[in-house]
């Protein structure tokens, strides 16, 4: 099997296996006062403090979530029930379904247009920001074409406009794919487990300390009071382990994903358009068959044992791509969307994986034609 | 180690390690149109049937949540936001503290008293109950003194004096615990996984076909929109095989479990009150000794290698449980409250546990006079 479906999920790593069974044997409740209790609890504070230092300067901290999705929610809801809340028509479907609520409760939602490459046009964004403005959401890079929102820039512009707007950044698909450090402009930003070999069901929402969120769930005070329910302790320690080894071999692995890309482009044949543009991130890739369908090809290429995407795997129920619509392509480059996502880079299986997708869409032409 | 705060959390049975590693393998993203994920889509179906049916009748089903918590949180939020919420004093903080955010969303929060047991007064509880009661929520079993709510009862009631009012339950304490099947006249049904031998981070709200929730998270429209977040798979999965233990040796268990807990009162000695009702359920126990300290016992029984709770898990922050608090008891009592919970009955284990809180209680008792 050569598995391209990354952004999807990816398979969780021996080394996050081996911690959550760890944390099977050391199962206690973080909240009970007896050592073993004590001892998990400081375990979570631990992983809490990894996790943020991977990614943000002292000041910062971060709360466990269910996955980015929660933690996307979280942001939302926390700051957008008051003034408008500007966001992007790139935007994952946590933010993007979370901001399309605000409305009924009591906010204005506001998305900002697209570039081509699926990156937000800055000026249009920045002429939505106002002074009522009580939050901005940016994607760090798009789940569907890969492109990358520059969210350091980005956020000092917004926050240049409106101090008091408090800036969030989805960054599930950026995470130990993207170097990168939280300036002091960005305020919030998910993370997600199962995108870089952990488990679902685990994410943080990482936020200046000084930040209170409001709380999506409330009960036994976990998180601080920010987010209550019993810690997934196995899921925490398979994420910390996970995030342990993709930051470690980071550069490396960088660097392998993207000469993995580079041979899949370079064995495309014409028929295959490439969307993603070239300074997209080095682990999403979207291409289009024109007039193909995306499932079709999808099929095909599993008889071959490839697995690639169909654009985004949470939004896979609607027809098309809502994403790649807002980049403004037609219908027919729509359908024949396929997107492909590396983890770990393997120049062979990519070389093999596009002449495959050549072949299929040679084969696919002639019923077009 | 005697594990006595199996109320708290359970350790991780064989079979659901076993179906998490599985499902580490088959870690496809069940959103996904190929076959691995559509097989994954196909299991979590499967998952939801199974635990459905185990407590519900057909015209059920549930929606897989990152545990009680998040479950107990849905059911309040969802159908809490008008009229008024009657709930009891007695409730678990997943639905307490929710209940306590509803008068800033525009209802009404009523409380009904507690009998000594913990139980709800359910005279109480049906004079708060009126034609503007949008929901009414009753823990199954209480999570420090074990008492059992007839809510098949107390639901009926509610229901002839409320039609149309909501009815949900906290079943966590109950689920695989209580042999129990809901009436129709249960509209919504807490569970929690890593109370039976699962894992945390996954729970369900066991729920009617034709209700729906208002989702807390928005994204990916998973479980039928009613809950957006990749499902955490080899949580479910985990949670499928635990129940699948938990219930095909019920009988069994429970009669085993009374038997320790019977064990248990036999050998405490005088010292020792025991402040659940002889009718609570066999897997909690909740005593004191009056005048001591919860922690003080509790490190003394650790150096033994016993391992008991103080109240709840979940609220150990706070100085009294807020439950026995509302039972009546007198501050020295609450102070040396301990929480012993089983789950599966050792009788051995439960007697020499017994015995030696008893001679802690009498080195204790020559301090306290």
């Amino acid at each position: 099997m050569i598995y391209l479906d990354n952004a999807a999920t990816t398979a969780p790593c021996g080394e996050a296996i081996a911690a959550a069974r760890e944390y099977c044997e050391k199962f206690f409740n973080p909240s009970a006062l007896y050592r073993q209790g004590v001892e998990t609890a400081e375990f979570i504070k631990e992983a809490r403090a990894f996790i943020t230092s991977l990614i943000a300067p002292a000041g910062y901290d971060c709360i466990f979530t269910s996955g980015g999705t929660e933690a996307d929610n979280t942001a939302v809801f926390s700051f957008g029930a008051r003034g408008n809340v500007v966001t992007t028509l790139g935007e994952h479907s946590a933010v993007y379904e979370a901001v399309r609520q605000i409305p009924s409760r009591g906010g204005e939602a506001r998305f900002a247009k697209l570039n081509r490459d699926g990156s937000v046009d800055v000026d249009d964004l920045l002429a939505l920001v106002d002074d009522k403005t009580s939050l901005v959401s940016i994607v760090h890079v798009n789940n569907e074409t890969g492109a990358i929102n520059d969210i350091a820039r980005i956020s000092a512009l917004v926050k240049k406009k409106n101090p008091r707007a408090v800036f969030h950044s989805d960054g599930v698909q950026a995470f130990g794919k993207i170097p990168f450090t939280l300036p002091a402009t960005v305020d919030l930003y998910s993370v997600s487990a199962h995108k870089i070999g952990g488990f679902k069901g685990t994410g943080a929402l990482v936020k200046k300390k000084d930040i209170q969120v409001h709380p999506l769930l409330f009960g036994g005070m976990q998180e601080n009071g920010q987010r209550s329910g019993t810690e997934n302790v196995a899921g925490i320690a398979a994420f910390k382990a996970a995030a342990q080894v993709a930051f470690s071999n980071f550069g490396a692995r960088v660097e392998g994903v993207k000469k993995a890309k580079a041979a899949f482009i370079a064995h495309l044949s014409d028929d295959i358009r490439v969307l993603s543009s070239t300074n997209s991130s080095p682990f999403i890739l979207s291409v289009s068959l024109e007039g193909g369908r995306s499932e079709v090809i999808q099929h095909i290429l599993e008889e071959d044992g490839i697995i690639v995407g169909t654009g985004s795997a949470c939004s896979s129920r609607s027809k098309y791509s809502r994403i790649l619509k807002e980049c403004g392509y037609a219908p027919s480059v729509l359908e024949g969307v396929i997107r492909i996502s590396f983890y770990d880079g393997d120049e062979q299986q990519a070389e093999f994986a596009a002449l495959k997708l050549s072949a299929a869409a040679k084969r696919l032409k002639k019923f077009l034609r």
